[in-house]
């Protein structure tokens, strides 16, 4: 009797087993249907494809078929007849500065900064403010298909805070300056800051903090040294900005004897981990020597143009090996947080200033905002590329609005026809963030009033100004 | 009892009248409740604003309270919290190209024209084609704002038939040149063709034929001399592809011992009115005679980026007294039909190019597209600004999507963030013909069939190549 009964046992579990194996092992999220293009180092472009999410990382990556055969999922993302994508990686901005979008353009830097820039910062940024403006880039940068930016602003705490409810990954630091600015009065103050800043916030799924001394020309020798050793000390990345105007590139030689480059290698700072933003007036010294060092680089087309900054040297730079990645830079100097515009913009910029239409083709521009820029943020094992083992970081992207057929290729698609109103659904570390053009992780109603309010507040303080 | 029906009758008259009166007079169109930005010369923007239209002209525009008091309108388009703006002009483009957009990008002028380009048009360019085409690329401009185009391409009936069916405004000029096209075989049967092209169509109201010989270094000094004959007998304006790129250019004044445009100005070409496309390797006396002659030039700044050809003298151009217009070019060398993204870029690429973040402010790019265009066409008294007595093209554009809030400047909030996707209604010629987003006059459904079967058989040719 007991045998029988074992053996009874023994056929259901052996059924169970077969059942579970027929319906294939469980996996969180299918996203099944649609043109996988996966940026791996194959640069690998999946027909009918599909990714297999787990928890927070990409499991599979494949054909639909053969993944609708082995896995059996919770969730599921159609995406038939549409672009699957990593999610795009907006490499620098200024998040919050979205309140500030257009309060003042066409002017020359310095009118735009003591003007405009500093009095509004002054009277209006507070944590709320940095907070509520985080929502709104985020909100925009979710829509237009970015699942990652670079930050650096004032109250980082708020942006840390905002992108993680919002579900948005974020590599966040708090400006460092040697001059008061609305968070903390001195350098020191927001060194000690910093600290504890990525105390609280490293180890989590969606921030990095990390360490942004703002500039060689804003931060003494001290400053930048202190910055140095504290991402030493916590591993945290730091975040500069570099040649960005000639101008302060040409007294920085003057007053250092050397280029900014130069310079801020001799303090250390490319000993760790370095992301530096814009790298527009380097001469070929400086850019062997970010090469050596390892340093990142973001381009910023569209604010170094609308700034008439000048052209950063992408092709001269990728060519020396530094891994070059692309930023909107804040919406006070854009005027909007669309990585689509800027990857249209760094290829046909390069091509204009080259006087060679062959320079940074279309897959190259994809590169800069998905897996090259993964590896300027000394991220590539996690994001920029859909293979096994990275956060689930993709965007599925329509195809067909009447500006996006006919359709033959599908890089040149992606980066000259394609916007960020084409984005239709992402994913951020496994979660779907936006789904069917609607952001599941944000109150847009809530969200919108409170800009309309801090909107009365810019307009009034902009009526004070003489 | 004679009186007092006669009174009876004057009562009854009067009141009708009184009635009729507090009614208003009759309109086709109200458009009401919007930002009425006119750019008319004292560049007038109305808060609350509105627009009547009666057959296919404007009749009135001012304040929306006292437009509903004046008119009984027919029909109404609520544009409250929306801007109202001029129909935009995109003054150069080759339409029925967007069957080609994207088959080979990043490649030389030679390559692009030699091995795709010429072979695909030889093979594919048909009157049923162009028809087809030239819908899409109607589909597609509706959709983004555009309210009149001029065209140099093939087969020009089509474009003009496709065009009026769609509802959209057209200069169109079949190009002539002096090798053999898909349409003809000798640059003579080009211009006796294009004789009876004007004649077929002068006087639509939505048509305008012209004459387009394709450039100075495609048509013989016979041809350009027959060509610049033909418009002044016809009245038709002329077009023309000039000083593009710098090879041509510079051949060209090895030719002639002349520049290009001395030497069109000796043929008699600029004696009539003149529309001439790209315009960037001009120097000092040809800006000076293109201006003394009228002639209106158009800035292409994305085609001109994406094929490396360099940046047109547009501040330059513009004090000397040049009007300026904004086209895109064809969607094979762009790869869109997009006039807010030319805007920007237009803004932009001169503040680069002069190394001045002021050059080229936001409200100088919106009457580029506008009113500054039209006076390049020489159609200033019809179309380009919301004024009494000009045609009635109007279009509604959305300011609240994520990207567009806070909103404070009118012309910086066009220029550098709204898009294309952000129109949501369009008037051409008193017709409203796009709607919540829907284009009117078109049916999407069957076009994109016949999109998808030439898309077929352009990859069929495509794959042929060697």
């Amino acid at each position: 009797m007991l045998r029988t009964w074992l053996s009874l046992l023994a056929l259901v579990i052996a059924a169970a087993l077969l059942l579970a194996c027929a319906r294939g092992e469980p996996v969180d999220l299918l996203v099944t249907g649609g043109t996988v293009v996966t940026m791996d180092a194959d640069r690998r472009v999946i027909e009918d494809g599909a990714v297999a999410v787990r928890g927070e990382r990409i499991v599979a990556v494949g054909s639909a078929s053969e993944l609708n055969r082995r896995y059996r999922a919770r969730h599921r993302l159609q995406a038939d007849g549409r672009l699957v994508l990593p999610g795009l990686i907006n490499a620098h901005t200024h998040a919050a500065m979205s309140l500030y979008r257009g309060v003042a353009d066409d002017l020359d830097l310095e009118e735009w900064l003591q003007d405009y820039i500093f009095p509004l910062e002054a009277k209006l940024t507070t944590p709320e403010s940095v907070y509520w403006g985080t929502k709104l880039a985020a909100l925009e940068m979710i829509r237009g298909g970015i699942t990652t930016f670079v930050d650096m602003y004032y109250f980082e705490d708020k942006v840390a805070e905002a992108s993680a409810e919002a579900g948005l990954r974020v590599v966040a630091g708090e400006t460092i300056l040697d001059f008061p600015s609305p968070d903390f009065k001195t350098p020191a103050e927001a060194l000690r800051w910093t600290e504890d800043f990525i105390n609280r916030w490293q180890g989590h799924p969606l921030v990095i903090p990390a360490v942004a001394p703002h500039s060689a020309y804003t931060c003494s020798r001290e400053t930048l040294q202190a910055a140095a050793e504290l991402a030493r000390r916590t591993g945290a990345p730091l975040l500069i900005h570099l040649a960005e105007s000639k101008l302060t590139v040409d007294q920085g030689r003057k007053k250092y004897g050397q280029s900014p480059v130069a310079y801020l290698a001799e303090l250390g700072l490319f000993d760790v981990p370095t992301l530096a933003a814009h790298c527009i007036w380097l001469d070929e010294q400086d850019q062997i020597l970010l090469a050596e060092k390892g340093v990142g680089c973001v381009h910023n087309p569209t604010s170094n143009m609308k700034l008439a900054s000048g052209v950063a040297p992408v092709i001269a730079l990728r060519a020396a090996g530094v891994p070059v990645g692309l930023g909107t830079d804040g919406a006070a100097s854009n005027n909007d947080l669309n990585l689509f515009e800027e990857m249209d913009l760094a290829a046909k910029l390069q091509k204009l200033s080259s006087g060679d239409p062959k320079a940074l083709p279309a897959a190259d521009a994809l590169a800069l905002a998905t897996v090259e820029g993964a590896r300027a943020l000394g991220l590539e094992q996690e994001i920029g590329s859909l293979e096994v083992g990275k956060r689930a970081d993709l965007i599925v992207v329509q195809r067909n609005a009447p500006h996006a057929i006919p359709f033959y290729d599908v890089y040149a698609q992606i980066v000259y026809t394609l916007k960020a109103s084409d984005v239709v659904a992402s994913v951020i570390n496994g979660q779907v963030v936006l789904q069917d053009g609607r952001v599941l992780t944000l109150d847009e109603a809530a969200l919108r009033q409170r800009v309309a309010e801090y909107a009365r507040a810019v307009r009034a303080v902009l009526e004070e100004q003489p």
